[in-house]
C-alpha cells in the first residue's frame, strides 16, 4: 500500500514514527509544511522538515518534540553573550543542518533537493517532500500588525490575539517535484494529526495540491489533531477560532470537507461523530493521544485496518 | 604611552596578553591582520581578528592557540555527518561569532564595526582594528596552483612546497579607519611576533600604511618570531624562504628595514645581533619564548624598559 502524508511538525512526527515502523519505508511519501520556515541569524531553518527527518531517524528529542536529542545549546549562549538574537533556540549540532541547508540553496540547489540530500545523509527511509520549493510563508495578523510565523509562535510565545492568517507567496508557489504525483497515485492519502490552520492550511494554498486531493483515487484519512475540545499541542486552538472553524473534530472536518473520506477522532471526541459525519467524513475512534511510542504504533495499526 | 601594535594571530596574541597587563589597555591599539579571514559554511571567518579578542578576554583556549577555552565542537561533528566540509574546526561557541560578524555584514556594516561591537559585548579594553575594511586575501602558490591561505595552512597542513605569495585585492584596499591615525599619532609602534609573510606582510600591503611607518614619529619595535633558526610556530620558515628571507632574526630584520628602529630577539640568537644591525635596526635580547604567562608578561616588561 503506497501512502502518502500530509506532514508538520511535532504531532505529524509522532504519528508517523509509528507509521514508519508497520510499514515499507518505502512506500511512504511524506509532504512536510514549508510555511514556518524562517531566516534566523540569516540561516535558512526548515522546522518542520528536520523535525519529521530528526523523527524518522531516531534524533528527534521526544520530550521537547523538536530539535535533536541529547543536544547542546552553546552557539546560541555565545550569541546571547555577543547581544545577538537568541529567541529561537538553535542546537550546536542542529545548527550543522540550517548551514548546510543555506549554503546548498545560495549555492542554488532547491529546497526539495536539499531536504533529499540531508535526509539521505542522515539514513532517512521514506522519502520527504517540502510542500515547494518556492517560499510560502504564514502570516499572523494581530492588533499590533501581522507576525512572521515564528515571531508569533516562538518569539511571542502565541500569546498574541489572532485577527488573521494569510500563506504569503502560496498564489505564485508551485508544488515541489514529485508532490502531486504524490497524491494522485497513492493508495491513500494520510493528513496527519497537524494544525490544520499552520501546518496543513500551508500545504493546501499551493497551487494544484487541492485539486490533487479532489482527484486522486486514494482514499484520504485525516487525524484530528483537537483532542477534547483542544489542541494537543500548539496554538491551533487561536488559529482555528480566527479561521471561523470550532476547535473540535468536527471543525477539522470541517476544514477538510471537500476531499476527506475518514476522519480519525479521539474516543474521548465520540459525541463529534455525527457532526463530522454531517461534513461528509466517516469519522473513526480510535486513541490518538501520542504519548510514548507503543501508542505511535498502535495508532497507525489503527489506521491502517481502518484502510485495509 | 600610547602604543600602537601590528599583529597576527597567536604569537602576537600571547605578546599583547602580557603587554595589557602591564599598561593601561585604553592607551593600546592593535591593528589585526584579515588576509587570512575566509569564507567557511558562508561564514566570515577572521581568525586573528577572533584569536586576539578571545585571548585579550581571557578566553583563547591557550594550549591550541586558537579557538575558545572549553569549546565544544558538535555542529562540527553534525556537519560531517551531513557530509559537509570539517576540515576547518570551527567550535559551538566560536560558531556564533562568525554567524554574529557575517549577519552584520550582510545588513551592510563594515567588518571595522563589527569588530568594535563584538569587542565590546566580550568587554575587550584596547582598541582592535581590523587592517582595513576592504578584502585582501592571502594566496599561496605551489606547484599544484594558487590557493586560499586556509587551504594551504589548515586542510593542507601548510605541506605544499610555496613557490609565490600574493595578497589578493590589497592593491585597491583602504586602511581601516582610525588605522592610520594610530601608526602616525602613537609613541611606540610594535610588530609583533607574528609570520613576516602572512601575518605581518598582508598589513604592510595596504596602501599607506607603509608610509604611516616611514613617516610617524613613534619608534618602531619588531619582535621576532624567528628562534634558534626556525619560527616558533606556523609555516614562516616555508614562507620566508618562498619570498627570498633567511629565516632568522636579520630575515626579520631585512622584511622590515626600511622603517624599523628596535628589534627584540631571542637571547639563543645573540649571533645575529650585527645582521641586524646591518639591516638598520637596533638590537635587543629578551627571552621571547611565550610558554606562559610569567613568560609574556616578562617580555612585554622587558619591551617597555626598553622603550622608556
Amino acid at each position: 500500500m503506497r501512502a502518502t502524508a500530509l506532514a508538520g511538525g511535532t504531532g505529524a512526527a509522532k504519528f508517523l514514527r509509528g507509521l514508519a515502523s508497520c510499514t515499507n519505508p518505502r512506500d511512504l511519501t511524506v509532504i512536510g509544511n514549508t510555511a514556518d520556515d524562517a531566516d534566523i541569524w540569516g540561516l535558512h531553518v526548515s522546522p518542520d522538515l528536520d523535525t519529521l527527518t530528526y523523527a524518522l531517524t531516531g534524533r528527534l528529542d521526544l520530550r521537547r518534540g523538536w530539535g535533536l536529542a541529547e543536544e547542546s545549546f552553546n552557539a546560541l549562549a555565545a550569541m546571547a553573550a555577543l547581544g545577538g538574537e537568541a529567541w529561537f533556540r538553535l542546537g550546536d549540532r542542529d545548527l550543522a543542518t540550517h548551514i548546510y541547508r543555506t549554503r546548498a540553496l545560495r549555492a542554488g540547489r532547491r529546497l526539495s533537493e536539499v531536504t533529499e540530500a540531508i535526509g539521505r545523509a542522515l539514513g532517512l527511509g521514506v522519502s520527504l517532500l517540502p510542500m515547494s520549493d518556492d517560499p510560502v510563508r504564514t502570516r499572523i495578523q494581530t492588533p499590533d500588525g501581522w507576525l512572521a510565523f515564528q515571531h508569533y509562535f516562538v518569539r511571542d510565545g502565541a500569546r498574541p490575539p489572532v485577527i488573521g492568517i494569510e500563506y504569503a507567496g502560496a498564489g505564485t508557489a508551485a508544488p515541489a517535484p514529485g508532490v502531486l504525483d504524490a497524491i494522485r497515485t497513492a493508495d491513500v492519502v494520510i493528513v496527519c494529526p497537524s494544525n490544520p490552520i499552520t501546518s496543513i492550511g500551508p500545504i493546501l494554498s499551493v497551487p494544484g495540491i487541492r485539486e490533487a486531493l479532489h482527484e486522486t483515487t486514494a482514499v484520504v484519512l485525516a487525524i484530528s489533531p483537537i483532542v477534547g475540545g483542544a489542541p494537543v499541542s500548539g496554538p491551533a486552538g487561536d488559529l482555528m477560532r480566527a479561521c471561523g472553524l470550532p476547535v473540535t473534530a468536527a471543525g477539522v472536518a470541517r476544514a477538510y470537507a471537500p476531499w476527506l473520506d475518514l476522519l480519525v477522532i479521539d474516543r474521548q471526541d465520540s459525541t463529534e461523530r455525527h457532526a463530522v459525519l454531517e461534513f461528509g467524513a466517516e469519522p473513526v475512534l480510535a486513541e490518538t493521544l501520542l504519548t510514548d511510542h507503543d501508542r505511535e504504533v498502535a495508532l497507525a495499526r489503527r489506521v491502517l485496518e481502518v484502510l485495509a
